[in-house]
């Protein structure tokens, strides 16, 4: 144990940034999630050198190596042989050098072993102070499924109250709580039931299932990190693999799979053709075995379903939002990487709707100076990085859509900066176009970058009116909001009239397609075809739901435009949707606060959680420093003082060296101890610094709750009491 | 609507206690709940002479009946035959009192009635400001499945985080947080895969499946509430087929709805025999399909399976209490009562763990002087009702098990009460010894009075050892706690060797049942034995796996106590349960909290939740008396202030009248009121007094945080500034 901790902080004096210098590159190599997989994935220039100078090399040691058998079976001289020979080491030292410089490239040397280090240092750490366990562990657990211990708890239970105080107090949200067992008519109408799928490969000859995009992804990395022999034209291929991997389609996936000679990982048996995995956990709702239902994939459905009450219930105003906590599930085909991808799981969800023609927000103004890392889609696209960029300029440039989107992002920034996320290790990426659904107007990730590479913890969208629309459709209840005018207005509107009689002469049983897409055009487009039709009596027109043109005669439509007299608007409300995946928040939240130092002798390490006392899962812990009963009592009355404050702290009396039950509470987080060392006074510690300052007995409760509760800092506390040196307190840390 | 609401008011004026009358007895008529069935069910003497007096009535009616057409067939004369009539009709009066007097005595009248209308204005209330409504309502809901819409999810919140307060964070329990999706194993081991069932009935044409013991509950309580003509004998079987329903076998129901004849209550189709259903929702963890899990029944078999790590991070210390709030699912047959029998519920479970040989807890005495409604199993037994019991002394006369269980016992009193359940309506009723599992060392129920009659709403349940073996058992791993002796002790220890090869040549094949059965022996079973066979050389013996006696001669095993020195004490802990259903608690809080008011004009009954503040869902709104910018941006900078000091609130800048904006907050549950009425200082209303106070515009926001936060009441408030008199602000509510 102690071995891991030195060399983890070896490689890194402070714990910070343990993996920083690998920085966003390392994203591209081991994407940690789907929505990585959709990204262009640039070759590194340096790499591609790299990798034709090591072909070249390989080549010339290869050469080397005959020219040297080659002398020898000559019956060369000695010195002849010597020379060849010395030759080829120098060839082969060149080689490895090389191989070194390109291992470094690709990520796949130290940096990744750095980071593997990391992770195992600090989930060692969370699992031995049971933050979380893998569930059911005395049965040997199940994939994908955890428990929150004591501290883990605690922890999620703060992150999920600072949410509400954040987002539905401060903005007056709607807060719902919806079932997780849901109807398969609803999910139907969302499009889970046909679309929320993954593809799976079987071995055909244990039965063990896959996900065929994991395995040929696990192939491309591996040959590409390990294999350093392969050309740069197929390194570049592998890439273009990796970055396309979510755009394949299921013959395309399985045809890799075959042209790669991929099989199962444990048996190397052959795999069967891929095949779409429905994810969601179904089961039957009721006795009679004819009512399907799902656990939910996400909370969001039982927001749109409600939209009607809601709206009323907010007086028939827009814009409004939403908002629920709760466990949504998804039957993952093998899941993988600890508290990221497990299959069940909290969100937190917000729909906010607004009036698609209006997407401004009141108070855009208060997060406009805001200055963060933003990468969006062109940056993405030309091989740059993530940059700072004033929100207020992203917003006004046009890069992100609207002030409303806008908004909600630097909200999701302050909330997890104050959590205590890095603001280093945070970006709000774009979506690239080939990522939204085609409903979507614009749509933006936090990730946080964690040992994993950077991983999506919250995904802000605007879906325009898809969610509602669907659900309108399936239901056949209207899911509309209503602008009334103050007075009635003359609208001009666009009318096409199909001729159904001729429409039906012409093209016979596709007539209803060819009415229905005519119907469909855009002011645009009518006004084209108009023009069209006038001039030339007809127009070729693409029927989408054909495929093909057709030929519109002008005795076929008739468009023009007509002055309404309109009392109010109706229309279906975009929503915006900034969608919470708290488990990921929480596990980068444990790496960004984990750190080492080493103990008072030196002889070992020991493991801090750097939570900010918001998020802390025991606030304050108060140690009487020796058995004694006089200080005993003091801390009683403490801690009852505490409890009343409703601050969580924790009371030990064991007789340990103060040091050691300082560096017990260190690995759990905890920012403050109160150590009673006389009857009127006692001494209050901060974790991070270890400074301590003496309080009288009775203000410890109140000092503590202050800084706990954000009214003060620690520096306040600094400079308003006296200094305590850490003297024998510390002696033995 | 209004007619609806006056009917409610004029039958109980203040709003409270609408259905008190009817006391305790109804619930024996109108079982609620499980629980209920289980009980005896007395007859009422009254009820009894009653039934009596009414068949005698009705033969007499019917004799006379008989004899005026009797008189007419034989052409009596006038006077005689009106002389016959005149009777008749005296009698038929006599007996339509006499059925009146039953009706009250059976509940069956007004008594129902009112509660069911009462019901209703509730249930109208809540659905329709969105307190909770049916999920999916449209697509038509599904049953058994409900919302929390705004207020009602804030409502649930904040007895969540009082939850937490009062139990998590005062008594210092571990907390945890498991996954809803079980793998089937963890429910063999709990009983649950084969024990949780209802009994089933299908219509045997439609399919359509009901509760087998509901068709037969229904089919008793509408003879004994609508069929007056009844027999006291026939009235007395029904009584005690709803007193023992519970007890029935499958073989026993099915023969009982056929006796009476029952049929599918909508198609009047033949049923089915009954056959069990079990109650969890199935589905399968995985792509294989190979591995069943459930939606878990309960949350504590996750605190179970954690209990070695829990122990470990405890300290290896007992006593200690893990606790879990989460959802968690039975998938009814056919969900009634709204919310009180759901598919769907979010359950807050402690596990305290205990030695077994020491139950007492240190802080009982903190409890020990409350007084309040309990039940025991001797009063329920002996057709007594409920009575004041101090807890101390229900514990040490031994009605409650142990100072642990009566220490839950206490807290749940207190938990209820400061929620806002009337202690009147609130009592903790013993389970019978039919009612306990046989592991159980003793069980009470905090129940609570609604419109349905008594509902358990929280369990506290000394459950001895039994989970815990169970899950060492089937999982192999020991859950178990030690006790380190100071020094070692030396133990007497009982010791029973079976010889092996006597045993065998004696009962050959069944020698290992006889083997078990020995060494089963308890102690005082033990002795006896070696006492029998030292004085008669053999002894019967019972074995229960053989279900038979055998014979044991003196040369089949040996009986011995031996003194062994012991460095500890390994022992399965006891584990003593209270188990909340947090769905119930808010429905009865719902019910408790409502009352109706007059408007000031008299004109309408208004609704108002008394919600105390610790649980309402909005703390306070802010009105400006009037639309004019001044008072709308004092508002707003308390508004501010409030969201600050983290009291979430509601601001009104409509122009409607003032009375209707409290009208509309009371019916809320709104329990303060800020109105500015000046740039300087504001007023600040009480929901349930309607008083108002005057305050400074900068105080007001701290006011009404003192308050809602418990540290100070209404009457310092009301004592500490000047009194507004209500006025015109007040005038048109």
């Amino acid at each position: 144990m102690r071995s891991l901790f030195a060399l983890i902080s070896s490689s890194a004096s402070s714990g910070h940034h343990l993996f920083s210098l690998l920085g966003s590159r390392c994203s591209l190599t081991i994407p940690a999630h789907q929505a990585f997989r959709r990204r262009l994935v640039l070759m590194d220039t340096s790499e591609k050198i790299l990798r034709q100078a090591f072909a070249e090399k390989q080549s010339a040691v290869e050469a080397q190596g005959h020219a040297v058998r080659a002398l020898k079976a000559a019956g060369a001289a000695k010195p002849e042989i010597d020379a060849a020979i010395e030759s080829l080491n120098g060839l082969k030292l060149e080689k490895a050098s090389i191989e070194r410089q390109l291992q470094a490239a690709i990520g796949g040397g130290d940096g990744s072993l750095n980071r593997e280090t990391f992770r195992q240092a600090v989930v060692n750490t969370l699992e031995r102070r049971l933050f979380y366990i893998p569930s059911f562990k005395i049965y040997r657990g199940v994939a994908g499924l955890y428990d929150y211990g004591p501290p883990g708890c605690a922890v999620k239970s703060n992150v999920l109250a600072f949410w509400r105080q954040h987002f539905v107090l401060e903005e007056n949200m709607l807060e719902v709580d919806c079932p997780c067992v849901t109807p398969e008519v609803v999910l139907k109408a969302s499009g889970h039931v046909d679309k929320f799928t993954d593809l799976m490969v079987k071995d055909e000859k244990t039965g063990t299932c896959y996900r065929a995009d994991h395995l040929l992804k696990d192939f491309c990395n591996e040959k590409l990190q390990k294999d350093l022999s392969i050309s740069p034209e197929k390194a570049a291929e592998l890439r273009h693999v990796l970055a396309v991997l979510d755009d394949l389609s299921s013959e395309q996936l399985g045809a890799k799979i075959k042209e790669y000679g991929i099989t199962a990982p444990d048996t190397k048996n052959p795999l069967s053709d891929p095949y779409p995995f429905n994810l969601m956990f179904q089961t039957s709702i009721g006795p009679s075995g004819l009512s399907p239902g799902y656990m939910r994939p996400e909370t969001a459905q039982g927001i749109f379903v409600n939209f009607k009450d809601l709206y009323y219930y907010n007086g028939n105003k827009l814009p409004f939002a939403a908002a629920q906590i709760g466990q949504a599930f998804r039957n993952e085909i093998s899941p993988r990487q600890g508290l990221l991808r497990v299959r069940e799981f909290t969100l937190a969800e917000i729909e906010h709707f607004v009036d698609p023609e209006n997407k401004s927000h009141p108070k855009f103004s208060e997060v406009a100076n805001l200055e963060f890392l933003m990468f969006p889609r062109e940056e993405q696209m030309s091989g740059h990085s993530a940059k700072r960029i004033p929100l207020g300029e992203a917003v006004s440039r046009g890069i992100v859509n609207n002030e409303t989107l806008g908004y909600f992002i630097g909200r999701v920034y302050l909330f997890l900066t104050r959590l205590g996320i890095d603001k280093d290790r945070l970006r709000f990426r774009q979506h690239l176009a080939n990522e939204m659904a085609h409903y979507a107007a614009d749509c933006w990730d936090a990730e946080i970058e964690c040992s994993y590479g950077w991983i999506e913890c919250v995904g802000i969208a605007d879906r325009s009116a898809y969610d509602l629309r669907a659900h309108s459709e399936k239901s056949g209840v209207a899911l509309v909001a209503q602008e009334k005018f103050l007075e009635p207005r003359e609208v001009e509107k666009l009318v096409i009239n199909p001729v159904k009689k001729e429409l039906g002469l012409a093209f016979k049983g596709n007539q209803r397609m060819v009415v229905e897409a005519l119907e469909a055009m855009n002011e645009k487009e009518a006004l084209e075809m108009k023009a069209t039709l006038e001039s030339k009596e007809e127009s070729p027109f693409y029927v989408c739901t054909l495929g093909k043109n057709v030929t519109i005669k002008k005795n076929m439509v008739t468009i023009s435009k007509e002055i309404k007299k309109e009392h109010q608007r109706v229309f279906t409300p975009s929503v915006i949707e900034p969608s919470f995946g708290i488990g990921r928040i929480i596990f980068c939240l444990f790496e960004h606060s984990f750190y080492t130092r080493p103990s008072k002798a030196g002889d070992e390490q020991l493991n801090v959680f750097r939570f900010p006392p918001l998020v802390a899962p025991i606030k304050c812990t108060v140690f009487p420093l020796v058995q004694q009963q006089q200080y005993e009592e003091v801390a009683k009355v403490i801690s009852q003082s505490l409890t009343t404050a409703g601050i969580s702290h924790k009371i030990d009396i064991t007789g340990t060296s103060i040091g050691k039950r300082y560096a017990r509470t260190d690995e759990l987080g905890v920012p403050f101890a109160i150590t009673v060392d006389s009857a009127s006074s006692v001494t209050i510690r901060e974790r991070d610094s270890k400074d301590q300052v003496r309080v009288n007995v009775g203000e410890a409760a109140l000092v503590v709750k202050e800084v706990t509760d954000g009214r003060q800092t620690w520096a306040d506390v600094w400079s308003t009491f006296p200094h305590h040196s850490a003297g024998s307190a510390e002696a033995d840390e």
